[in-house]
């Protein structure tokens, strides 16, 4: 049986860093995080540092801007997770050159963690924030670097928590608010499976070179369904507010940055077609669990029980 | 009596770029917008492109990522505005550069209107976006262009018609959630002042290679001054859910992108002290109302009247 590639986590301490280094150490990866020195100093950030280390992570110090630091950090690694944040993306093709100079890398992972981004029908400003995406994937390609990207989709634990309506810390029990018609379906899937899965590609054939989609059968659903499947297990009807497209896209014009970028992307997610809109062609990705079969995904359904 | 400058502004059709293409006519500026090809075809845009036209604004089609289409419609000019987005910032790098072939402009504002970005106390992801306008700022200094920065802080129009709250669509009469004590100074500025008072800089010796603040005294507030200036108006007493600056930190941290963005500038703006946490120094800056006494600045008292 072949070692377990070695994993360095750009991004460890973020949002869904946290959940793919966790999948990595529990999958027996030796685990690498590059974190930047004032990093520790970070009162939230210390506190998960502690736990990386408690579970066998090294931590390396460098960081994306010191080109040096970052080729020394490769060059103890098999494979590269970056899960940098939305500020971050077009700072990727520093890491991409550095990649390439180590030379030792058997597959990259940009930061993606989101919709398909060579196929969405969003509005400025999400457009532009995807097209940096874009960009990356165009770069990585060109210069010829092995890798994988990840289309997760929504996240559960953010946005079932609270049917993604703003200043509430629960699923809503009297109104909520649909953007569009309801109908467009979308994919919820947990941090936890996130990191499973994503874990789970690295050294898989399959992925090479491909998108990994995390299109989980039982999480596929339009808004409208969501909210029924809740009404159902708070046997309650919930007041409907319907945001009509054309209103939405008023509203984006009309706010600034960056309420509209958090306007457009509720926009690209629920309003616009992500996942009917194509097939999947298997020349460019895999299903995430029709390849990994063995994972018992959270499904929605289950996710929402933990509220009612 | 010298001609009033040519201005050209990128990103016209935006949030503030509208305003301040408003300005710019009214206040008898020859006043050109760069637009690109497909913009016309924006059910929204469009239509603001046809009140531009109808003001006597000229259109140049171009793109920023358009070297020569770019040193074209710079050369028609004598000032340049940018108000394009907060996904652009870094973008900036290519008008400066095509500023420096053009060799013909006398002031160049690149897209601020916010804080003071070199006096930011910002959390990340906040402050890695004011860190990138920081980059712009250094890059036109080092290129010897001449400029005025505008600090324009909140917009009034977005901010005051909800009092910072989420899915309202007018200042709240029941309850206010506020970020941190409330005790901390920010600026309002509504956006046609900000139009206004940019257009008076642009071809002011007294702005030049300085920063103009819009720190008009009379909207200087911290947010429980704000709160208590509405309930006022309004004869009634809200219900005021304060979170503390650590719970909000903690909500950040647990936030993905771009929810703990706009939380961090939640954070930046209303929790970390802006205003007096600096006097302002002359050889930085000049304060707006105190070298155009002759505007009469939107207080925040009256904005607020709108809504009672």
């Amino acid at each position: 049986m072949a070692a377990k590639s070695k994993i360095l986590v750009l991004g460890g301490t973020g949002y869904i860093g946290k959940f793919i280094v966790k999948a990595s150490t529990e999958a027996g990866h030796p685990t690498f995080v590059l974190i930047r020195e004032n990093t520790v100093s970070h009162p939230e950030k210390s506190k998960l540092i502690e736990t990386f280390k408690a579970s066998g992570v090294t931590l390396l110090y460098g960081d994306l801007h010191d080109h040096e630091s970052l080729v020394k950090a490769l060059k103890e690694v098999d494979v590269v997770i970056s899960t940098l944040g939305g500020q971050q993306i077009d700072d990727q093709v520093k890491l991409i050159a550095a990649i390439k100079e180590a030379g030792n890398i058997k597959r990259f992972l940009p930061s993606e963690f989101g919709l398909d981004v060579d196929r969405h029908n969003a509005v400025e400003p999400a457009a532009s924030f995807f097209n940096k995406k874009v960009n990356i994937r165009r770069t990585v390609e060109a210069e010829g670097i092995p890798y994988t990207y990840v289309c997760s989709y929504a996240f559960s634990g953010y946005f079932l928590s609270t049917l993604g309506q703003q200043n509430v810390t629960a699923p809503p029990r009297d109104k909520v608010v649909i953007l569009g018609n309801g109908n467009v379906k979308a994919v919820y899937v947990s941090e936890e499976d996130v990191g499973t899965y994503t874990i789970k590609a690295v050294d898989d054939p399959r992925t090479l070179n491909k998108t990994l989609y995390m299109k989980l059968p039982a999480n596929v659903l339009s808004f409208n369904q969501l909210v029924s499947l809740w009404e159902n297990k708070i046997k309650s009807t919930l007041e409907k507010v319907y945001i009509p497209e054309d209103q939405l896209l008023k509203n984006i014009q009309e706010s600034p940055f960056p309420a509209n970028f958090m306007l457009a992307l509720g926009h690209a997610m629920v309003v616009k077609e992500v996942i009917s809109n194509h097939e999947l062609d298997p020349s460019l990705g895999v299903e995430a669990s029709e390849i990994y079969p063995e994972v018992k995904y959270t499904t929605v359904d289950n996710y929402l029980n933990a509220f009612v």
